[in-house]
């Protein structure tokens, strides 16, 4: 086998960890991640957590539980999936660990009230741009923001109808979070843009949380012409 | 015929006026609206420019040109077009003849610069919450921003393929642009939510800039499970 065969996204080759991977979100990427054949890591502050969350994603899949700084260490890619209130406090405290590797951050800053979902100002510009700015010797690519969750986690769905928006400055790393993408049944993984235009990419979730309200549907986007 | 049978967006009985019409995507706009059997009006503050432009679209469609402030007036819906840099100026100027109709905001607050098209940060919110601030009599809706002016005005292209999201605090009228939207051949109108989340709607359009960059495309927005 020559280098020219290896996939850069092979499962064979990469851990995927997901911080703060024990809500919805977090378990729905690892039981889809795992299911494309990655490895994958779920962290949180609470290992037990960590644990019980990969145990309730069923068995025959290569998910595991730990630390989130154990998670960072050990993943060749990281997704950030924790709550838009601890983000940027939990990255800063994992800068050493997230050194040289890709973060994928697919946090949407999102509030609710009662005329439904908006988006929060994030002084970075993004979430993403926040994570950047907290972890310097790190990639930081943004993606999976669209995801619903439901249907993640949904044994009934085999196939999801979704592109996935990759954003990021760095073409190798926003070419791999594609390839990973592309891998789940049904994603198609498109890069979005520079990192610069990934506050719009976020902020859009609360438009689709209002179209899933108003049509009761579980929306996803997909690009034409692509 | 009873009232139901008449469709809100019947092209018999709407007239659409379209402010700063004179560039791609305000022709483009009123090529295809013509087509769907809407009588248009292509707006400029030179009227001369604006007969011009109605004229450049070929005979067999109905549409003519006037001044800004006629076009405003004559009128059911209107959409405001116009560059970014005039847009509260121009606007403000027509807030009277403007009072009780449903302005249809298209417009994207963008930049460019050697890195690509970027958003540009709005104090309002985003075009369409500035339209609202300077029409308080006027319903304004927030729609069309991402259909490409080169497809809209493409002798060969019969159908586009893109959902228009539709945004707006106020329902018929959203309801109603919405309509108008699918009477143009492959689009569908979809609500996209209230008027507070128009600027990540706007700000989406420097991303399928870069998407259409790098896949040389022209890319549009579905989206699924709707």
């Amino acid at each position: 086998m020559t280098a020219d065969n290896v996939h850069p996204a092979d499962p064979a080759t990469l851990t995927i960890g997901i911080l703060g991977g024990t809500g919805d979100q977090g378990r729905g990427l690892a039981r889809r991640l795992a299911m494309a054949g990655y490895r994958v890591i779920i962290g949180s502050r609470d290992p037990g957590r960590a644990s019980a969350a990969a145990e309730s994603l069923g068995g025959g899949l290569l998910i595991s539980g730990a630390p989130n700084a154990e998670v960072a260490l050990e993943s060749d890619v990281v997704i950030a999936a924790m709550p838009w209130e601890g983000h940027r406090d939990l990255l800063a405290s994992l800068a050493g660990p997230l050194a040289g590797k890709i973060l994928v951050d697919c946090v949407n800053p999102m509030g609710f009230d009662g005329k439904g979902a908006y988006a929060l100002p994030v002084p970075e510009g993004s979430a993403a741009q926040q994570a950047a700015d907290v972890l310097p010797d790190t990639i930081v690519v943004g993606a999976f923001h669209h995801v619903s969750a439901e249907l993640l986690l949904d044994p009934e769905v085999d196939s999801l109808d979704l592109d996935v928006l990759v954003l990021g400055d760095d073409r190798p790393a926003t070419d791999l979070v594609a390839a990973i993408a592309s891998r789940i049944p049904g994603v198609r993984g498109i890069y979005g843009g520079r990192l610069r235009n990934c506050g719009q990419v976020e902020a859009l979730t609360a438009n689709l949380v209002s179209i899933n309200r108003r049509y009761k549907a579980h929306s996803g986007l997909r690009i034409t012409d692509v």
